[in-house]
């Protein structure tokens, strides 16, 4: 059944994942908790007897979704792709399904492997959300100056302290001091681009912001978007991003955007990955 | 607050309402279940402090979407409509949504009003259905040859006694036995169009089904598309349903389309209703 076997050696395998996040409490395990993680752990389980943890590309909270997630993990079963790809989807819920799964060189880790991730943040701006869409976008009636908001964008671009953009929970800084041993400058990170734009849709107008960089702290797309929805409603001038980054604070920048509005969009890998 | 005043006489209100059935048991009240039908009498209840029970166009089952469900009731509250309108979007869930709220002629009701009411099926064709139109799509990988269904789908069109697609539970029949006393014809329905089309979208190619007619039965619309899709992918001959229809007997037509992939599309008025 499957065409499965088993070898001594392990293979490591790379899923290219899609999730409706509404409904989980993140990508992370935990215990007692619906998690994308968890789910596709369970899948693996119950198709193939082991049961690794799949390393996602990073963390997403609650509510944040994923066109193309990616994970890693290494097997000793041996399975035909296609017969694990369709295997997981007959077994994971429809709010969870594999696009890809193949196996790749022993070393790559959906994380370390990593060049850049593309994130994007989905608002809606008719009078009144179909209801087919309210669980993928921010639905938002306040003004907003997309071309002041384009300005801001654009003065996140390079590399940049983004320490004023991370979340201020604890379990970050606990992190974030585990990790600083090793790596002084983890809130550095670069960013390739950055952009609002306009998107006709038969639901009414939707906006959408694109972020590409080499890596993303812990919030830090949802504070970049609550910081330029206030730049469009006229709190913040755009002429301000350099001293909110510069402030290394976060009480410096605008709030937290809603997480059901974000989608992993893409992580990009080197040649043939 | 919200402009409301009282007044002896009751005022006959109309609501178009969008509904993300998913969540809910349907439209109809059900004592201990979240329905569309409670969630907005109860709406009604905090806003206007009287709580009538809205009458629909008809009901929907469990899982089953409305772009456009259409209900009226009687409330003695003076309230201007863009004010209810407004509140009972700010109350109900996003899974909800009021397009339109008006005040209309004392003796509108939108089940004995209504002309004539489309539905729509919409089917996902593509290799793996995206985890953000699974809630709204029946993904079926099936052969389906388009041609045959609009062969059989126009067989439908005119007055039949259309029983044979009728649900077969016996709630069902207790109320259809019931009404037989007024209304002897009542499995007795016209369809004015019954058309299949295929529709790109971003997400992969969708096939939808859209029925116009002057009412129907219970389950009817999924009966009619499970019998097309079984001569989609050619258990019956396009041919064999006028012979299904004679029949006069569920067991002669196909299984029921899951409710998940159906929406009330629309329902029609006489002019300026």
């Amino acid at each position: 059944m499957n065409g499965i076997s088993s070898s001594a050696a392990l293979q490591t395998w790379k899923l290219v994942i899609a999730y409706d996040g509404t409904d989980y409490k993140g990508w992370q395990v935990q215990p007692g908790e619906r998690t994308i993680q968890g789910e596709v752990q369970s899948a693996l389980g119950r198709i193939v007897g082991e049961a690794p943890l799949p390393q996602g590309s990073g963390r997403t909270d609650a509510g944040v979704h994923a066109l193309a997630q990616v994970a890693s993990f290494e097997l000793a079963t041996r399975i035909p792709e296609p017969n694990l790809l369709r295997a997981l989807n007959g077994t994971l819920p429809p709010s969870i399904r594999i696009l890809e799964a193949r196996t790749v060189r022993s070393t790559f880790h959906a994380r370390h492997s990593s060049h850049a991730k593309t994130y994007e943040y989905r608002i809606f701006r008719g009078a009144c959300c179909p209801p087919f869409l309210a669980r993928y976008v921010y639905a938002s009636r306040w003004p907003m100056d997309l071309e002041a908001m384009n300005r801001a964008a654009q003065l996140f671009v390079g590399t940049r302290d983004f320490v004023s953009f991370a979340a201020s929970d604890p379990d970050l800084n606990a992190r974030t001091n585990a990790e600083q041993n090793n790596a002084p400058n983890i809130t550095v990170k670069t960013i390739f681009s950055s952009l609002w734009s306009e998107e006709p849709s038969m639901e009414g107008p939707l906006l959408l912001y694109r972020v590409r960089g080499s890596g993303f702290l812990h919030h830090m797309v949802r504070n970049l978007v609550g910081t330029m929805l206030d730049v469009g409603r006229g709190r913040i001038a755009p002429e301000a991003i350099p001293e909110i980054i510069a402030a290394r604070s976060r009480s410096a920048a605008g709030p937290t955007a809603p997480a059901h509005g974000l989608f992993l969009h893409s992580v990009e890998y080197g040649e043939d990955e």
